[in-house]
């Protein structure tokens, strides 16, 4: 298949170049970020998204960010405060701060800025250069769980749009349909901000690939049915013990699905596993603005909860397809990447 | 509590005065229906709706059509042909069908349209005030399972918008506060067309009780987390043996409260309980318009699966509230209402 980049640099040099998703699918337009504060701005507002590709964009932004701190005696420390505020731009996804301190930690060595950016700018190549080959096994691995004419739910975006590559779990459903099987996927459009109808459903009939759009409370009646076969969602954090924090309303498919005895999968990168967190309790779940729940006219003193993500816990969990290949529970990551 | 009236006699007679649920919270607007044709595209654009107010305004417009054939020889036939137009103006509510045929029923012995219309503009006073009754008795069989402190989950909006009363799963919460029963209501958004975050939201407001909107997709984490102690849903459509047809995402939430053992109620009339209809499986569907879910620029190509309802089954549902009393598994309501 052939995918959008979702996140590169800029072709002029001096910016990182993104799909401002936030547009799609009404308007296809990039946008170029050229400071911290533009990364920040475009993380947070979700102009660019997934767990994988906010940690690019934030790589490369550091990246950027000492370029321009050349001849600069503090730069060092200019980097650090840097690389915190980038860190903090959203709280769940742990390749954010997972790719941050990898390109601070390539210039560790460094005595001047412009030696730091050079340095800086290659890891962050070789992270998004990494990411791509990841989505690719992902794909493959996961891909052997698919058979010809199979229905696929996922949610939320997981797909070039998230990525730097062909994605998690759509990369699953991508390779699968490389590999000649025709499957049916289910998108639920994953309120409040519809990646799904927006971006997944883009993104699948730009592919040639067969997607139904539903709400994310039809999903239980689809599964109750028999007609789906399986879920593939992706994950913004996994514990060592194999708890999922993942897009809001993930933790609903997961617990319906079980009870449907429908397999559940996630599919992500080794670097979403976070050796420093045991169970999914211990996550911080960002919550966002009630803007994004309330409606017109809504009289005043109406309270919103709006968490954009929740926990799966790893019982619920069938497998967790990666790069290094399937997981099975009893979760074991091995080495995890920190 | 002191709630709106969402169905009634227009005052300058001649119509049926409906409140326009689809421009709320924005706007509180009424509108006059005059013809048959106005009662069903009203019912058909949720105008106006709930199972009971859909019913209640199909008796109501189908009398208006009755004064309206005073002298005519085949008012009759006539009538039996706008009863069949507003019978299937929904599918899945019973309640439409039942109140039809029972202002029909009333006419049964007229001999002259005018008449009926007066045995049918009774019959349909009956079914209002029966209702407001039942929607009163409801709340007090159900305020008795409420205990002051609780957080309850409700879905779509039961209250006084979708009855001719204080509603059904909402008059249990109403008549607990008026008990003095301090409650916590969560109220998903109900999508795709927002009658929680629209309706619920705003009556609830409007009585003083606590509210608080979440995306249907956040249910399952609150859930998860043990912060909701009961949920209560209305019903369009209860099966001989307890299924339950109500808006899509009430088997997702059902699924779920059943995974955290928190109790699920149903609140609904008996008027809703469909003797003829063992099982849930039996129940036709409606499929709404693409339109409600597909996003502005959607590429062509991405198909839509727009169910507005789903069906629980008994054994998720821990009771059944009703105007009769409290009903309890294995579910048998005695002689069904038809």
């Amino acid at each position: 298949v052939t995918v959008v980049q979702s996140v590169r640099w800029s072709p002029e040099g001096g910016a990182v170049r993104i799909i401002d998703q936030r547009r799609l699918p009404a308007e296809f337009s990039e946008r170029d970020l050229r400071t911290v504060d533009d990364a920040v701005a475009a993380i947070r507002s979700l102009a660019v998204r997934g767990a994988p590709a906010i940690g690019i964009v934030a790589a490369m932004a550091l990246a950027l960010a000492a370029r321009n701190l050349t001849g600069a005696s503090d730069f060092r420390a200019r980097l650090e405060a840097d690389a915190a505020i980038l860190r903090s731009a959203r709280p769940t996804a742990v390749n954010l701060a997972w790719a941050v301190n990898r390109v601070l930690a390539a210039a560790r060595d460094s005595t001047d800025a412009s030696d730091a950016a050079s340095r800086m700018e290659a890891e962050a190549d070789a992270i998004l250069a990494e990411d791509r080959d990841m989505c690719r096994r992902i794909g493959e691995f996961g891909a052997a769980l698919l058979e010809d004419g199979m229905t696929v739910l996922t949610h939320c975006n997981t797909g070039a749009l998230a990525t730097a590559g062909i994605g998690t779990a759509l990369g699953v459903i991508y390779v699968a349909h490389e590999q000649g099987k025709r499957l049916r996927v289910i998108a639920p459009e994953t309120r409040p901000l519809l990646q799904g109808s927006r971006l997944t459903a883009w993104e699948l009939a730009r592919a040639g690939i067969d997607v139904t759009v539903v709400s994310d409370s039809a999903v239980a009646s689809l599964l109750h049915s028999g007609e789906v076969d399986c879920c593939i969602v992706g994950a913004d954090r996994i514990t060592r013990l194999g708890d999922v924090a993942n897009k809001i309303g993930t933790l609903s498919h997961a617990i319906v699905a079980n009870a449907c005895a429908t397999p559940f999968y996630v599919a992500a990168p080794t670097s979403t596993v976070d050796g420093a967190t045991e169970s999914g309790g211990e996550i911080r779940i960002e919550e966002r603005s009630p803007a994004e729940i309330l409606v017109e006219g809504a009289p005043p003193g109406i309270h919103v909860r709006n968490p954009a993500f929740d926990v799966t816990p790893s019982g619920l969990v069938s497998a967790i397809i990666t790069d290094r290949g399937v997981f099975y529970p009893p979760y074991d990551f091995g080495d995890a990447p920190r």
